[in-house]
């Protein structure tokens, strides 16, 4: 836990200087014995979360806020603020951590037999149905505002507009897709791969942590999170760094700053998704986004290397009625983190009006 | 050696299946001491090289063509034929491989003390020299008719334009630049960390091959080579292949037919590209692009990770008179390499009517 928080503190500090932290307290819902869509139980499992103001009388007002790949509930602390857009005096907001990022059940937290490389396959959707049990079970609400993801998040956002059509009144995914194009999933092999090379790696069943594979992997995910104008316009020096070799080095500690196996099982989440293979679509992603009833704004940024602008515009134009924006900005996929002022800006704007806005 | 046909035998047949090879007769230009800019001298140092065509009596005919990563003197073969660009009836085509990559003086085949991870530091400049000296001692031309470069072929291109100002009277750079922007550098750390990850590298002094970390480093490749919309719209299959993964295993098999050492080297040499480094511009580049005399076309394609547009443009706006072109495509930076039928045809047509006119 203490690595965690040394996590948070370096991310936010590098990138946030000014913005306090939501200060919702960190709870746990205990699941039990979780049925996975694979097939397989995950004992004693459980679901982390922060919330963030009270839930109405009318128990409409709640905002579902999903973590995101190496991110954990703190993600959208840029909007939970009194003047923002997700404000505590106006929305009840539950912020939640998803499967194997260390927090909720995960490789690193869970005993044997299911510890480490024996931790069942986790889909996006065996997110969502955790995340659903909480907020009816814990939270007794049946429908939601809305739902504001990116990345990852973004994932479970649209997860959630296909599983339960009629539960989220608002969908907001921000630098993320309902189906994972090839090029993403061929990138995160790579990281993968950069992990599994170190020999201290032994598949998984390491003692030490593979120090070597995941300092490669940070180096291999320097070149992909911004942009290659970011990196010549210097834009690294808005993160308080003073060369590029300076951004490959805090992608390096932060990489190293979490577990491989959480990792790398987080990675082959990502690589499978796909809102086709809900149950009732047979695979066909185009009639699942089809199917979404719920307001959707869908953000991406111009500089993106993950989530390129043209597959989120295919997604965008198939999902009814759904907005699509595009954000400019150097900051490539990060821009979708609120990770400059300018984009934290942004965002807060867009998602501000989609939210105000009777759709 | 025979790995090396083999590696070449397995790009060209799965890339360019009807093109046939230019079947110049492979020679070597022996150095001797070779003076390194790094002030090292490298004893009984060679350049490879292929001819196509003849000189003419003016003795002007000649098209230097030099090798790009992962290539060597078969890179152009698609633009060498009678019909093409770089006619062999018209031309004399002189094309040479790169130190470090296998065939010129390289860590794989430099006897001690110069040997694998003690090869001296090469400089793009360094191969300009030893091309230089071949055009000059070899084939007594005082003069040439252009240079035609991809990638790091690109790289040597302008930096004879700016060593040599007098000497090629038309340059001709493809998906690479006249200075390494910090973007490509720090992709390239991504690939070199990946196989050095691999405790079987032993910091280069291997017996056997790093074969894991070269795997990774295919892998890390493959996200990179082409483009996002490559991926989506299935292009992998113009290569026969049948899906990403099956890209991902032809990157793994074409960096493991290469020697970890070459690849790491040509890469460092790769990140220093700089031509505001040559004797005079006290590192200076934009006063280096500036000083160019020989009429330039600069080509970038769209879709390029390694090589982003708005880099290029900066620097052809610098070169008095550079004719900029975009190529239209989604084969990314392989385009440059006239890896699709359309892309050859482009490159063929816009270098036909650069050399023809009378600029």
């Amino acid at each position: 836990m203490k690595k965690q928080l040394i996590r948070t503190f370096v991310l936010f500090a590098l990138f946030l200087p000014g913005v306090s932290f939501a200060d919702g307290e960190h709870q746990v819902f205990e699941l039990g014995n979780f049925q996975l869509e694979s097939g397989e139980i995950l004992p004693s499992a459980f679901l982390s979360y922060v919330t963030h103001g009270s839930l109405n009388e009318e128990k409409d007002n709640l905002v579902l806020v999903p973590s995101a790949y190496l991110g954990d509930h703190h993600g959208f602390d840029f909007l939970i603020e009194e003047d923002k857009a997700l404000s505590p005096d106006r929305y009840f907001i539950v912020a939640t951590d998803m499967f194997q990022n260390g927090y909720s059940s995960s490789p690193s937290n869970t005993p044997r037999p299911f510890n480490g490389p024996n931790f069942p396959t986790i889909e996006i959707r065996d997110n969502v149905t955790a995340q659903y049990r909480l907020l009816t079970e814990i939270f007794g609400v049946s429908e939601a505002a809305a739902i504001v993801g990116f990345s990852m998040g973004a994932q479970q956002a649209f997860q959630w507009a296909v599983s339960h059509p009629n539960f989220i009144r608002k969908t907001v995914g921000i630098c993320g897709s309902a189906i994972e194009h090839p090029h993403g999933s061929v990138r995160l092999e790579g990281f993968k791969s950069a992990i599994m090379t170190d020999a201290g790696y032994m598949g998984g069943t390491y003692i030490e942590p593979p120090t070597i594979g995941l300092e490669a992997g940070g180096t291999h995910w320097a070149a992909w999170g911004t942009s290659q104008e970011w990196f010549r316009l210097g834009l690294y020096r808005d993160m308080g760094l003073d060369s590029p070799e300076g951004f490959i080095e805090f992608f390096q500690t932060f990489v190293k700053s979490w577990d491989a196996n959480n990792l790398i099982a987080l990675a082959a989440t990502w690589q499978r998704n796909d809102i086709g293979k809900t149950d009732g679509f047979n695979g066909d992603s185009e009639a699942a986004l089809a199917s979404i009833k719920s307001d959707v704004l869908y953000m991406a940024c111009e500089t993106d290397q993950y989530f390129h602008i043209e597959a989120l515009k295919w997604e965008a134009e198939r999902i009814p009625g759904a907005k699509f924006v595009v954000m400019p900005s150097l900051w490539g996929h990060m821009a979708g983190g609120g990770r400059s002022a300018d984009d934290a800006k942004f965002i807060n704007d867009q998602v501000t009006d989609f939210l105000d806005a009777n759709n």
